[in-house]
């Protein structure tokens, strides 16, 4: 039987939140043993990520350069009302995606070594972020 | 059991194409109720995303930024002889992507408030652009 | 029944590998009339691709023009240890992205005429990479 959950993730700060450990409790709590589980992140100034998990200076590095990329003063912007932190948002959003697959293998999200799943902030001042956890 | 439907859209120019409405109906017509709507774009000159639906210019400035990022006139490419708009075309496909995966909970797709479904068209004469919907 | 098979590519040098006969063996070897391909890969230096697989000047083109927007040598980059092309991998990685979604059509993968399926390998020196391929 296919499940659909709700996560909800408290983000607070742009940058990578790692939310790898509710994924898995979902999953676990399923009971599926060989699936899919699709992640969809309900926003549009958000995304989601699956990145290295090891040394915190790549996801700072990764931070830093799209940040870089996607300048906040941008002459070309015209939607600026909502801030100027928020057409980036939009922008990096495109760029890096709202939905993720992973296979669940044995009662276990086929994850590498190395990866992690991340919500990515593209906010200033990120809230509650919501994520459906389809798992099928 | 799962279902493969195809939709056609029609684009004409370069740009965000809206097409929720097709993808709403689709889902609806299935019966499903708890489930998974994937959607694949079938051409390498165009991309799907999900998208601010509410203010015009949030588009706007994502099609001038992006246009913008991946130049028309580069002297970088050798891939040529399908017009100046093909080659920038590939690469923000594979900037943006093809493929996309929604959950249906309730009967209904999990898309947040401000979500829409887009055909990024990005030559400058599209055609008829074929998206498969898989829901299962 | 859903079915999960592991394939393993090896890339040796950087840029794009095409593997789409192997992801066609594994469908066609499922059984699966009606359904749905996710694939999935366990790396984070590496990515998934959906690219023309006419021409071999696009994906030339295409990989030269990352390069170009995502540096070696760039000042940005704390994360050097792993040497300079990792930290452009695990960024070009992030851009392009890790898992891939294609229905599967009366038995066969429903891919455009001009779609090949590639790995795209942003490490100078690749290995053997792994891709989980999900059938249900």
């Amino acid at each position: 039987m296919p499940v659909n959950r709700q996560i909800w993730i408290q983000t607070g700060k742009r940058g990578l939140h790692d939310f790898t450990s509710r994924v898995v409790d979902t999953v676990a709590q399923s009971g599926m043993e060989e699936g899919l589980c699709t992640l969809f992140l309900q926003h549009t100034s958000a995304s989601l990520l699956i990145q290295e998990n090891a040394d915190p200076s790549a996801r700072r590095d990764l931070e830093n350069w799209l940040n870089r990329l996607v300048r906040e003063e941008d002459p070309i912007y015209t939607h600026t009302m909502e801030g100027p932190d928020d057409m980036p948002a939009h922008i990096k959003t495109a760029l890096t995606g709202v939905s993720l697959a992973i296979p669940v293998v044995g009662g276990r999200l086929a994850l590498g070594s190395w990866q992690g799943i991340y919500l990515w902030e593209h906010r200033r001042h990120g809230g509650r972020r919501s994520v459906i956890v389809h798992i099928g």
